[in-house]
This record gives structure tokens, sequence and C-alpha cells, in this order.
């Protein structure tokens, strides 16, 4: 599996672009997670990455907009680091409920 | 050098937000570029970062803010791709004006 990071940049002053922005989030969390309000990680192969980046380039307003997919390095733990509310779950771990 | 990815989460609904993320941005610009509204590359030694660390907590509020610190990938064009606005300028580059 490819990791990858998207960030969304986006105007949330419209409707419009709060539209976007959660057409984004949808196509993004069904193989990741929000880590931001408009950052995610996700996990993807070669083939799911062709579609992303494709759904992706159809929610956005490619005049307005920007979206910038990091292929992220592993461990995670090992080359990430947050601070404040943190909304990452790893899913890989149990989780205690 | 430490190649990093900055993603800075805030409010800006509010002054105080705002001004969080102008003093955040200040923050990360001295050591690279902002390539969207609250994402910065910047390019860090270890003693620097522990600086920019320090300052990052104490500029945003950890209560409202979230902040995620990615160790990047290098050479940066095999591993990001961007779409729409492009804000990124390759600075080892001979700049065109």
């Amino acid at each position: 599996m490819i990791d990858l990071l998207i960030t969304y940049d986006v105007s949330t002053l419209t409707e419009a672009g709060r539209k976007r922005l959660r057409r984004v989030a949808r196509i993004c969390v069904a193989h990741g997670q929000r880590v931001q309000n408009s950052v995610f990680e996700v996990s993807v192969t070669e083939v799911q990455l062709l579609a992303l980046r494709e759904r992706l380039l159809q929610a956005m307003d490619v005049t307005e907009d920007s979206v910038c997919i990091y292929r992220l390095r592993q461990p995670r733990e090992k080359f990430v680091e947050s601070y404040g509310l943190d909304r990452y779950t790893d899913f890989s771990e149990p989780l205690i409920l």
C-alpha cells in the first residue's frame, strides 16, 4: 500500500467551497482518515491512486483550489509528530472504546 | 537538512485564530515556504527543529488548534504531486523572472 498525505486548500468562505471540501473529504475518507479539517492520510494501491487522483481533480476547482499529494514515510510514529487536537486513530492497533 | 511538511489546523473564523495563523506562518516561512494557506514546507537542521517546534507550540492554542509535522521524502519531485493553484517555488533551481 502507498501511504499518502493529501492537503486540500479551498476557501470555505463560500458555500460552493464548503461543498467542494465535503466532497473531497468523502473521497479521501473512503481510503483513510481526516487528520485535520482539510488534511487527510490515506492508504491506497497504485490502481486506487489512479482513481483517487481522477476523482479529486473532478471534485476540486483547479482555478481556485489547490491539492497536494505527498507520499509518506513509514513507520508513521517515526516520521510524524502532532500537537494540540489530534484526530488521528491508528486502526492497525486494537481500539480501546 | 531535514525536510518537513507542517500542517496547521486553526479556525480562521475568529480574529484570534487568524492572528495565530499569521504568527505560525511567520515562524514557518523563516525556514521555508507556504505551499497552501496553512501548509508549509520547511528545511531545518536538528537544532533548528528544536527551536521551531518550541516556537510553534508557543504560537498555537493547543486546546483549539492542531499542528502536524511530517518528515518528507526526497527528492521532492518524485514524492509530491500538486494540482490547481501551486504556490511552491523551487529555490534550488535558477529563477526565471
